[in-house]
């Protein structure tokens, strides 16, 4: 049996968006059961997570003793258990993976700091100060990536597991309105979150959790 | 033939850095020949660079009419051929699998707002207001990573891939001390450069660019 780790206590800005939401989906997509371990901070310090989760984060993820970490990682193990996220082609199956990696290290590298900004420092000078070459930089890579799509309906052919990280990243940015402001972007993140194995793993997500 | 590219002029701070290296250390460990393509400004800005690399950055990777974009992604690919890199064992593929994730997303992405802020906004207000904090986080994170190290010469049992971008993200943080003063961070970095891949690429990559 396949077990994730995730957060007891989710504040509301952070509900829907923790990384656990990637894997729920992921094993939706693919068909697989899970089991949620739910954990606080006593044990995100413990030595006994450590040695899951170098960094004390969440998600691990645990299958027959054997344990990975790291959301983008994890994605990808489950993946090649579903042709949808990770099709059997190398040609497609490695493009999909370099959206994997587009989402985190292109996008999301950009979006974490501006999310950082607003949601924890909002009030200093130095994020009233930086906050407009952050958001700028966010903006070229959304247009970017809305270059990139055009008028097609995913990022490649179909919907894989760079699709579902994209979405997980996009959605990051959920209090602005830099993805609305790109109806290309906001179209695809709609197309994304319409499919039943996101709105499942949501529901999912926001059940598991009490208010921080 | 296989192709990457990289930038035919690079600064000298970022000299030994830029993510082509990457690729060209993961070649060596591979033992694949490659040819180099330099690009410079325009070259990154046309439609024909953005069709390869929707961000316009390097490295883009081609092999026969098939293009990859994303170091990491591409490392992974490259990696694929070789046992060092990626061992046949699936459990220790995936654990490799899941250090180049982590030194992309648990690492990099701490590192990398803290080189921003001493290599391009020194001088500014925020950078100074910013910068305790930024490196605090850094310094959290290589100690979780020395932690997680202990005794052992590398992240798992061997030198993989995963070792191969840990290095490469370690090594970013040149310009301070943060690495020196974690001696078994230090050595762990001294022990992968001391690779005879890694001094091959790394003269490859210093042949190549002129100055910016």
């Amino acid at each position: 049996m396949i077990t994730i780790s995730a957060f007891r206590r989710v504040p509301p800005f952070a509900q829907g968006l923790v990384r656990d939401m990637r894997l729920r989906w992921a094993l939706e997509e693919a068909g697989l059961p899970y089991r949620v371990r739910l954990i606080d901070p006593e044990i995100q310090a413990s030595a006994e997570y450590r040695a899951l989760q170098p960094f004390g984060q969440v998600p691990v993820f645990g299958e027959d003793g054997f344990s990975l970490f790291e959301s983008g990682s994890i994605l990808l193990h489950i993946a090649a258990r579903s042709e949808t996220l990770l099709p059997a082609d190398p040609v497609k199956r490695a493009r999909a993976t370099t959206w994997v990696f587009a989402a985190l290290n292109s996008m999301e590298i950009r979006i974490e700091p501006l999310a950082g900004i607003d949601l924890f420092h909002a009030d200093k000078a130095w994020a009233k100060e930086r906050r407009p070459e952050a958001e700028a930089a966010v903006k070229r890579r959304l247009a970017d990536l809305a270059f990139w799509l055009g008028d097609r309906d995913y990022l490649e052919d179909s919907f894989t597991a760079g699709a579902l990280m994209m979405t997980t990243v996009l959605r990051v940015l959920r209090h602005t309105d830099l993805v609305k402001e790109v109806p290309r972007l906001a179209a695809y993140q709609a197309r994304c979150e319409a499919r039943s194995a996101f709105k499942r793993a949501l529901a999912a997500h926001m059940a598991d959790p009490g208010l921080a």
